[in-house]
């Protein structure tokens, strides 16, 4: 990069950074617990948000930003399941900015729980983002390998958990499991792992409780 | 983005442009076919190369250019099959761009057949940077969902051909191929389309076929 493009870069993040700070702490006065969910395409962001509208629909509120390059594909899944949804489109552009996410904030109801904010499919670019998230959550599903914490590694040191996805499709894959979780510790030690099979509805209760807690926690903080 | 943003955007694309362009000729006028791998992470790009390295090995002279955020772990996978690999270590960026390719001029063989090169995972922003390819080719797994073309159009607009690979994962996934090609052929009508499997060997040989009659084609246009 060129020191004009570093210099911009720097000024575009340190910009963000400020909105997402300012997000974060309105949504928490709120008391609502705001995760911020990254990964390749197709690693199952969507999927697991349907399962999570399941889980959650009877006992607390919440709604999700879909981030998408193009198409409403996503947001549309998510509210046929009865959860509010709003689709920020990019049109081109890789990740989401704070800044979007607070253009949003007039129409995010004030009694929710849990926001959540699906980025774009792209395990690079969002992770340089903070969109005011109390919990960055990076999602890796089995067939994109067990060798990927280190070869993208700003999304699994900048996460708080980290979900394996698509764990039933381990017995026909070349995909090791306790490597992945040891490559994935040693880029950031503080990782917590949650390994998921949205199909066979495996460790997403644990993922759930987590959350549950997270929510608390922030409330009593707040109290 | 900001109108700075944009101006540095389309300085930095003009000139990468320009710099292709030069790229492309000086490896034209070699008889080197040059081509650009573009997906997602673990979508199969070093798996194929090295299905493409034990198919071609015996009759062409073939090189390989590995763009990883960190790590060298696909370059060593390339080499131990015999063929000559360099990696470009991008530290954190998210895409190639020509003049990393340009840096390596000095080192490339005069007397190659191939030139690939293995772009970062990354299914958005790579489709913005022209490298000096001759032929460039998005690779869509089946665990990523068929829905991709219309997802991250760019990619697929931008590529010549489209590789579906993993296409041995079909029967335990929700991939609908005809949906998959239609929806890629609705973006980019003129795609040509490869439906493969590194495991089973299934459509490699197409693969190779198309890239050798482009090599002739190539080579036909110097003489």
């Amino acid at each position: 990069m060129s020191k004009k493009e570093i210099l911009v870069l720097e000024e575009l993040l340190g910009s963000n950074k400020k909105i997402a700070a300012e997000i974060r702490k309105k949504l928490e006065e709120k008391g609502i617990l705001t995760i911020n969910l990254l990964s390749s395409p197709g690693a199952g962001k969507t999927t697991l948000l349907e399962k999570m509208a399941e889980k959650l629909k009877a006992d607390y509120r919440m709604a999700v930003i879909e981030g998408d390059i193009e198409t409403e594909k996503d947001a549309e899944r998510i509210r046929a399941k009865g959860i509010p949804a709003w689709q920020i489109i990019t049109g081109g552009a890789c990740h989401l900015e704070a800044k979007m996410v607070g253009k949003l904030f007039p129409e995010i109801p004030a009694d929710l729980d849990f926001l959540f904010i699906e980025n774009i499919g792209n395990l690079v670019c969002p992770a340089s983002y903070d969109l005011g998230e109390n919990i960055r959550c990076v999602l890796l599903s089995t067939p994109e390998g067990d060798d990927k914490p280190k070869k993208y590694p700003k999304a699994f040191t900048t996460s708080d958990c980290l979900i394996i996805t698509k764990s039933d499709l381990m017995p026909v894959l070349p995909f090791d499991l306790e490597y992945a979780c040891k490559e994935a510790l040693e880029v950031n030690p503080n990782l917590k792992i949650f390994v998921t099979s949205a199909l066979k509805e495996t460790g997403i209760d644990e993922w759930v409780e987590h959350l549950v807690s997270a929510l608390h926690e922030l409330r009593q903080k707040n109290a």
